[in-house]
């Protein structure tokens, strides 16, 4: 069959200049490049999703990260789904969608060692993918019950309450009979937070004696806290562990800047006193575990239990401010690119 | 029978004032009491031996801790062993000899309800079981096995590491074939890693680039850490942990204050890139398995696989400068108050 692929054009978003932080819109160049030919073993993949997630960040600068630093010059890195729309590749047939890191590129080839896994949730939106039944989903249960441990009665607080994360770490939780407890910021989310995620207590991180606020609403103390921000909600929580408290540190995204590593109150006293375990958690060491959890998870948005929001920015252009968007928390549910 | 005791005279140190940090001779007075009568169910201990232990620290102090603050008049909590010298209980024999929390007193009267345990190995020094077969050692055998987990060919840092716990735990970990590293303070103290305890390699805190000297040691990163100290000698292992590190927060020693709590490094990227476990462990949360690690420990030291360390003051009177003595680290080995 003759070759489709040269009259395709590849629209990418490189990685053009080295962030210190935030990847901010001037760190990033669009460009169109031909796609080639596929070899026998390959197929063409047309995205229909870019994922935004905080991890980003970590993969644009240059400190050590699990993944080394995306090079200068190479399309950004990013949680990705897509069709296939043509294939030399007898384990993969066109019409299968299928996600994986193909980065910031509206066509990708493939030989599948890169696919993270063939969708087959046929029956829920292709975008799930890359999102609640994606890695957002798939962290937020692992960490939560791998690291948090949450029993039945016990309080669990979560940083990003109204997060791609979060808000599924808080709709676990209470499908496992913990009562939960949401940290957001805006109203909006707050509302959110209450209506949609279902969280028993709900606080404002933007509010006066946060660590206060958290007391009262766990008299008991916090069993689990599920962290994505550190910084000064971390704080808070550290002074109101209960006795084994179990912490699990998803991210940290409220400190933009890990170099020089930012100072903070210690916490060894705090853990030692709680005999409390504070444990880093990256959800692609446990990769056996996915489909597990995919299962689990797409059965829980069957039945209605757990539910999310996405906020999708259209279009290539709207990349390179995207990661910007997510870390001022500007999105409203879990963010992503669509390629339309 | 007669009544033996209103004969006798308990000489006690007593908690007069309430510290700030580290308690200095001021904060106590030495006391003499007169020993009350037995009654039905009781008996008189004469103490042998009061250990001292950074714990001291915090109960004297006004901070939260696992135990209530020693009230000012009452003799200073201190864990202690001593022996049977007249017994209205029935199982408990004079000449046996027992530990237990029974303070800064030289004479203690017992229900036998703050027993800790009755002192088995006869054939070892009473001392010990204050030591390396008490709290210190069962700390090091449950801490260092249960929190840091090491494997063989690991590598366990220690710091602290001529200390009473550190000492042992640097042993055990060398008897469970992982390769130790100690992090001391003088030359003196190197020379009793190196050549009693046995360290592959050991550090000496005071050197400039402490980070780099551990790097140097430990060039594959730092499995397992057993941590007393916290604050600097802490914030340079944390550079250097290896994925999947294991941290014990067994003491806090080298930060005497925590009123409000200290600044440092924030932990919390290290341990998600590392993946990593900082966690608090308290001793006696494990009573249950005290008897098995004793049984442990007491055939290791018999075996001559476990050595230790002394430091006896002789009499009452030095009870009121030892804690601070701890503190400045001018003790050589397990600091004890000798009763005679």
């Amino acid at each position: 069959e003759p070759p489709m692929t040269n009259t395709l054009t590849n629209r990418r978003v490189i990685l053009s200049s080295r962030p210190k932080g935030v990847p901010q819109p001037e760190h990033f160049t669009v460009e169109d490049v031909a796609v080639p030919d596929l070899a026998d073993g390959q197929f063409l993949l047309k995205m229909h999703y870019w994922s935004i997630d905080p991890a980003m960040r970590g993969w644009a600068n240059e400190l050590p990260n699990y993944l080394p630093p995306v090079a200068i010059g190479a399309a950004m890195r990013a949680f990705t789904v897509g069709e296939i729309i043509e294939s030399r590749h007898d384990d993969y047939q066109v019409g299968e969608v299928v996600t994986g890191k193909f980065g910031w590129n509206s066509y990708a080839i493939s030989d599948g060692s890169d696919v993270d896994r063939k969708v087959g949730e046929t029956d829920l939106p292709t975008s799930l993918s890359v999102g609640v039944l994606g890695l957002n989903g798939i962290t937020a249960y692992l960490g939560l019950l791998d690291v948090c441990e949450p029993q039945p009665g016990d309080t669990v607080i979560v940083s990003t309450a109204a997060g791609a994360v979060g808000s599924a770490v808080g709709q676990i939780a209470r499908i496992k009979d913990a009562r939960t407890i949401g940290i957001t910021s805006s109203p909006e989310k707050m509302a959110l937070c209450k209506d949609q995620f279902g969280y028993d207590e709900v606080i404002s991180y933007r509010e006066d004696g946060l660590a206060g606020a958290i007391k009262a609403a766990a008299p008991n103390g916090v069993n689990c806290y599920f962290d994505n921000t550190c910084g000064e909600i971390s704080d808070a929580v550290f002074t109101n562990l209960s006795l084994g408290a179990r912490i699990c540190i998803c991210g940290t995204a409220s400190l933009t800047d890990w170099d020089p590593i930012p100072v903070g109150p210690r916490v060894h006293r705090q853990l030692l006193v709680a005999r409390a375990r504070l444990q880093g958690f990256l959800v692609l060491d446990h990769q056996a575990r996915f489909g597990e959890a995919v299962a689990q998870l797409a059965d829980w948005v069957r039945s209605g239990e757990l539910t999310y929001q996405e906020h999708v920015l259209e279009g290539v252009e709207a990349a390179p401010g995207a990661i910007d968007l997510l870390y001022r928390g500007g999105n409203r549910g879990k963010l992503l690119v669509g390629l339309g």
